[in-house]
Order: structure tokens, then C-alpha cells, then sequence
């Protein structure tokens, strides 16, 4: 395991996507999976071609999980459980699964504005019921718009709530530095995915309103700005 | 009833204070409500030292609730809906309430970090159950730092998501233009609260963890500018 790697698992998603593109662009060294390793192979030769010597390969999900000490879970919500399900006995003690499935009412037919009731609380809450001991689950990259991410021309301004156990957070708060415009905000333990997944439903509700297909996102005033 | 007027029930509260000494210093007539009229008065007195020549009197809440168009709710969540049965009969059609309040876990003796579930979603929701017909409810303010309000020479960084009835929360919306700094969103259905309170515990544990006790406030990044 490369101890640089970052494994995106539904690294074929727009949102997914982005993130192997911007972290690709940082020279960190991306393993993208999916359900099909056809589609994987496919998106990392995306990411190749479009970022230059970029260290990228792309594999079945359970593969792509045993090459990176983190592991982003950027798969639709409903497909979050079945997916970490699928990979749970692939995982070692210490590496961490990011969670940035957002429980939209979508997922039952509903609309992308509302929240299904999570009986945990959270997507990410969720999660980490289903990691084997040692694993930790941390939140972060919901409110990232897919669309300012692939575009790698521009900043992506928006802050990255980060929540989880303290020492996995703070190595997930890390990566957000490599996306020009992210930063990384300390969101405290957990169970604040609740509120974090939530703020989706609400930005997706203002890119309507106000038209902005590219996505709105947040930032917090008045943080120490060292 | 002043058209101009807006009164402030619990404004001798911090962020309810802080409300008022914005709003007088940008010309506007304030009403100040208590549940103690005494306390009013001393409030709007404290108003008028700061603000030279403000037009701001002090009343028992339901007295205050008479005299302007908007009647914002600046209580303690515990105290909202005893408040507002309190005024009921004192409200007309055509009325505006702006629900403030966030269920934190404290009414409960809990931490301020956490949030209560209501059973109609939000304050504003519990809110909007105990208006008179004609009397909308709209949720705005609860993510703004009282000390930032109460500082009058610096500017409130800070967004103020404005959810409810359209007409409602547009005339909302134009208060939040009275303060330097704020702008007001416009945050949708009233449902939305479900979200925006839920942030103002997400924003105690950044003070908290990032020790800023001015408050750190929300922005959103990628609105069109006009």
C-alpha cells in the first residue's frame, strides 16, 4: 500500500471524478474504483489524459480499497452500505473510509431539496457501523460542487466540514489543502455529518433558485485564518 | 402601526439587542418586547445611548407585537412557543413572525452542540402551527453572532438564510440589507429551517474548537452578485 494513495471508490461519478482529478493534479496517486472495473480503467485513463503523468489506475472496488491508507466512499447514498458492505473484509486496521453520501429523498423518489430520516442519524453514522474494528469512518466533501471540481482551471471556494474521530479527521482536513480554494474545517465528531449532509439538500435548493448549475458552496467567516 | 417598525420580541436578550441596535442605527423604528415591560424600557434606553436620536420604545411583548408589520421572536427556543401563544390574539392578517429560535439540546440539559427533535421539523414549523390565519411565519437570523450585532463598527459577515412564504421572506430578505455585512438568502420553504437552525449548533462547536467567541458566521460562495 502506498501510504500517498488515495482510493476513490465510484470514482466514475461526477463527484468522484473530480476528486481523482484534482488529487491527481496535487501528484498524489489516485486508485479509482467501481463496481465495474471496466468503467474504472476507463475513468482513470480520463484522469491521464487530462492530467499529464498523473499516477492513476482503475480497478474493481474491493481492489481499489486495499491500495490507500483512505478510502473515499463517493457512491450515491443508496449505494453507500451495499457498497462498504462489498468491500468490508478488504479493509485493514487503521485506514480510514470517507463518507460523502448525503441521504437526498431521491432515494425514494422524492425530491433532492428533503432528507430521508437516517435511523443513525447520518450517512456517515451509518458507515460506521458497517467498518471492521480498527477502521474509522470520517465526513467530509458533500457540499463540493462535482462541477467546480472538474474544472480544474479554476478554485474551488468552498470549506470541507470534517467530522469524525480527531487524529482520522485531521489527516482527512490534510487532503482538502491539495484542492486549490478547499479548506479544510474541523467539524468535530461525527455525529455532525447530520447537520454537514444536510447543508446539501439546502445548497442544492439555492443553485435552483438562483441558477447556478456550477453549484454554490460555503465558507465560514471569522476563523482563525492560521 | 408604523409601516417602518419592527419590533423585537425578547430584544433585551444578546442577539435580539444586537438586532435592534442595527436596525435603529439604520433609521428604523424599533420595538422592543419584553416579558417584563421594565426591562423594555431599559433596553430601548441602552438602544438610544448608542444610537443618538433612534426612534425605539420598550414594551411588554404583546403590546410590542401590535405596533409593527414584522415581529421578530428573539427568545430562547424553550420560550417560543409560550411567547407567541402569549401574543397570539395581538396578531393580524398580514403580519409577519420571524422565528429565530434553534432547538438546542440545552432546553433539555443537554450540550449546545446538539439539536432537540421537534416533531413539526423546526422551530419555525412549531412556530408557524400557532399563528392566526393570515399571519405568516418566516425563519431567518439564527446563525448571527450577537456580539458581531452588538459591535456596530465592524460589519456581520455573515449570510442570513431567509426560509417561508415567498412574499414573506422577500420583505425578510430586505431587513437583512439594513445591516452592513448581512445579505439575505433566500432559503426556500419554510422547511428549510429543518437545516439552517441545525447549523447554529454546527457553528457553538467551531467556537468552540477554533476559539472564537466573536462567533464565526456562513457565506455562500458562486450567488450571482446582483
Amino acid at each position: 500500500m502506498d501510504e500517498n494513495a488515495i482510493a476513490i471508490l465510484g470514482g466514475t461519478g461526477d463527484q468522484g471524478l473530480g476528486l481523482a482529478l484534482r488529487f491527481a493534479r496535487a501528484g498524489r496517486p489516485v486508485v479509482i474504483g467501481s463496481r465495474k472495473p471496466e468503467r474504472a480503467v476507463e475513468a482513470a485513463l480520463q484522469v491521464r489524459a487530462t492530467v499529464p503523468g498523473a499516477s492513476v489506475t482503475g480497478l474493481e472496488n474491493g481492489d481499489a480499497a486495499e491500495l490507500a491508507p483512505i478510502v473515499i466512499l463517493s457512491v450515491p447514498f443508496e449505494h453507500c452500505a451495499s457498497t462498504l458492505k462489498g468491500i468490508q473484509k478488504r479493509l485493514r486496521a487503521g485506514q480510514i473510509v470517507v463518507s460523502m453520501g448525503v441521504p437526498l429523498a431521491t432515494a425514494v423518489g422524492d425530491g433532492a431539496t428533503r432528507m430521508l430520516g437516517i435511523w443513525q442519524g447520518s450517512c456517515a453514522e451509518l458507515l460506521a457501523t458497517l467498518v471492521p474494528e480498527g477502521v474509522e469512518v470520517v465526513s467530509a466533501f458533500q457540499n463540493v460542487s462535482a462541477h467546480r471540481l472538474q474544472h480544474l482551471e479554476t478554485e474551488v471556494e468552498c470549506d470541507v466540514v470534517v467530522s469524525g474521530p480527531m487524529a482520522a479527521r485531521k489527516r482527512v482536513m490534510a487532503l482538502c489543502g491539495l484542492v486549490p480554494g478547499l479548506r479544510g474545517v474541523d467539524g468535530g465528531p461525527l455525529a455532525n455529518a447530520r447537520i454537514v449532509e444536510a447543508v446539501t439538500a439546502l445548497l442544492i435548493g439555492l443553485n435552483a433558485r438562483y441558477k447556478v448549475p456550477e453549484g454554490i458552496g460555503i465558507r465560514f467567516t471569522g476563523l482563525p485564518s492560521a
